[in-house]
């Protein structure tokens, strides 16, 4: 089909590292595209095409490879419950197949150039991407279009890979750090979708039928919902051209993408005690309050605030756990960021019989924390940390393609790294005391994987830690 | 103190891609400098230093990042039974503190600056390494220095450290591919150095003491012993003058580098079958052979092998097993190579109920394999996925780190990153079938994590699959 004019929306000549437009992806004009960065060689660009595909490009100089992901926005938390673990599953059922493609010819043309190609699929997206040499783009670029649009779902793909999928389950629940995660989150927000695991149960993956899962494909995975996004070294016209060769005649209409998500979320019960009772070596255990959702500006106030607390070898947790009483070998705190909700939590894995003394810890770090919040010094090394730790996350074409594609989805609106990174920069030590003593005050959840009979001789309060 | 002057041993032009000089490490001339490859603007020296420590760096154009490891030819394998654990556990005590700083100290200065300061150990290495903005490197060869030439192993941080390392025992005791890979190299060296754990038994680190420990570092911790590499956005001088500085007055008098361990592993009694029995919701199973060591020429055909086998999507493991059967979430084949022995394996993991059913399957694979060799398209694939693995590999510095510095230690020799992909592209299937049938031809070894109480519960069959 013949392209579009494509229309620069903002002038070729821009501050250094900053964005140059700031027209959300969802509505930008059909057809047009804009330049969402540009500092020398390096380049962001975006183009909403017909059928409300936003295609976002990121050229990185001096690099020999490229990565392609389609990031669709639908998670666990879209499937009723009768279908848990449907968005994973249909994950797993799209690669066996396309009308063009058996599944061992897709793994080995993916092979035959050394590329990855892979998927995984969370709580809100699901992203299908490959890892390739820039010459091997075209082939990328065709297999993820091919296996997300044109995938056959047949019937007998659905029975083998039902069995693959409960493998998967089995994994996970031999595995204390994940299931404690899983577990963690029904502690949480209780039986909302967001507290559910992604893999689904034992039983809804029993249940599951080949309909329920060509449905909710046929439903879900539409272009408006789609970002397709490419790092490396790339122009953005040629991937366009690329795109356009890939998706031919699906490219009609004039779709506006979807808004991003945003709300509240109702979680309704309050957090509690989650245990799965296990004959582990060691008892691991998660707890956190709820947080905030990515949408409030305050994220990177929590950012630097999780930093200090349990982000890295000289975080007050890591320190008072790990350095000075050797409870355990892993200790940090981490954040997760929804739509309309998110938490803050802290991981620790510890000899059954020390629960309790590193729960006290835990707890008095916690208090601690909530109380005074943290010094400067600490609130510049959470800064520094985090500004590090951004630009060396940064040097792959995958992070640099997930942080365009993943980006896109969740916000509409850009920020270059330059712009984060201010915005870290900006955070004072007042703004992480008054988010600390805000969530601290929070009722806590808790979780725990280990050798303990009943919740009661779990030795873990779950009172709030400013009491 | 003054620097020697510096010879570069090899011309300033040099085919593109290849190597300059050919001198391994271990018998250069003291005090001078080769030139291993000049391509384009990238290029990698090395310089022996007075006392006998190896300099290696790798300029990487276009990235603004640099990493730098300490590799010592010091690892559990050169551990007496009686301190088994020794040389992990040092690897921890390191970071307590040194004579210029606290261990928060340590901690403190990394986290400021958002970098990466890690370590591990294997059975015959041990590397420390930092990972930072290329302005931090200073910063970063310092500290790194500081932790392997000067820490302090104080009494009462041997004691808190000792709660750390059995915490991470109890860690890899709830992780059945950790155990499982620790059972299958008992499986197959049996009571041989290189069969037992990197991390020690509970048993010996609880009887470990820091005389022990200290005499370790002693005598282990030589300059001839260790390479200093780094890789990034830096210059071969610079890095000289940033050692020196660091280093200071160690680095006198004219030690020669130890040459690259090699020999014959005498690993004496038959590989045979490790059961764990654990209560887990997989049987978790490897197998394998003993196979070549590394300096075996043909390891790049074993590497080729590998990868038809096990090593991706489209090897014949995974279609088999997975693709065709559904019958596991998991399954691929890997390698090891010693300087004087090696293993070629497989991994699964399934339903224990289906066991025999994966095992068998897994053997009529091997018999195959040893029988017929792979198709010339199967061959074609394997080494095109090696080509692009490789490449897509070495995007990070840390990685181009870890090949100049593992390089050196292992082998003294270098190769170009273009010399290994001749290697490969020369593999031919009748190679690939040779090395097959010889492998596949010795008895196997097994290890299984799973809910069977005795081995004769386990339905694996040992005898080897030519049979």
């Amino acid at each position: 089909m013949t392209s579009r004019s494509i229309v620069t929306a903002a002038g070729t000549s821009g501050a250094r590292g900053r964005s140059a437009s700031r027209t959300p992806g969802h509505l930008q004009k059909p057809g047009s595209t804009v330049v969402l960065e540009r500092d020398g060689d390096a380049e962001v660009k975006r183009t909403l095409l017909p059928g409300g595909l936003r295609v976002i490009t990121e050229h990185v100089p001096g690099v020999r490879s490229a990565s392609i992901g389609i990031w669709v926005a639908v998670g666990s938390r879209d499937e009723p419950l009768s279908v848990a673990g449907a968005a994973h599953y249909l994950e797993h059922l799209l690669f066996k197949g396309t009308a063009r493609r058996t599944a061992a010819q897709i793994a080995e043309e993916i092979d035959a150039v050394g590329g990855e190609l892979n998927a995984f699929t969370a709580k809100e997206h699901t992203c299908y991407y490959a890892h390739v040499l820039d010459e091997d783009l075209p082939l990328a670029i065709d297999l993820v279009s091919d296996v997300v649009f044109d995938a056959v779902c047949a019937e007998s793909d659905v029975e083998t890979e039902r069995g693959v999928v409960l493998e998967e389950i089995a994994m996970r629940d031999d595995d204390p750090e994940d299931l404690l995660h899983d577990a963690f989150c029904t502690a949480l927000m209780s039986d909302h979708p967001l507290g559910r695991p992604v893999l689904g149960s034992e039983q809804s993956i029993t249940a599951m039928t080949r309909s329920a899962l060509n449905g909710f494909y046929r439903r879900r995975y539409t272009m408006p919902r789609m970002v397709l996004a490419v790092a490396g070294n790339v122009s953005h016209r040629g991937v366009l051209t690329l795109v356009r060769k890939a998706l031919r005649d699906r490219l009609t209409g004039d779709r506006a993408p979807l808004a991003p998500r945003t709300g509240r979320a109702r979680l309704g019960a309050s957090p509690r005690l989650v245990l799965h009772t296990d004959d582990t070596e060691q008892a691991h255990m998660m707890l956190g309050v709820r947080a905030i959702d990515r949408h409030d500006d305050r994220r990177f106030t929590l950012s630097v605030l999780n930093a200090a607390l349990g982000g890295g070898m000289s975080s007050r947790l890591f320190q008072e756990v790990r350095e000075r009483r050797g409870l355990a070998y892993q200790v940090y705190s981490s954040v997760a960021a929804y739509a309309d909700t998110g938490h803050l939590s802290i991981y620790t894995g510890c000899q059954p019989d020390r629960l309790g003394e590193v729960a006290g810890v835990v707890r008095e770090v916690l208090r601690e924390v909530a109380r005074d919040g943290f010094t400067d010094a600490e609130v510049a090394r959470a800064k520094g940390s985090l500004r590090g730790g951004l630009v060396l996350g940064l040097e792959d074409t995958s992070s640099r393609m997930s942080r365009i594609g993943k980006g896109e989805l969740a916000y509409g609106d850009y920020l270059t790294v330059e712009q984060t990174l201010e915005r870290f920069a900006a955070v004072t030590p007042e703004d992480v005391a008054n988010l600390a003593r805000e969530l601290l005050a929070r009722p806590l959840a808790a979780a725990v994987v280990g050798p303990y009979a009943h919740t009661d001789d779990v030795p873990v309060q779950l009172h709030e830690v400013s009491k």
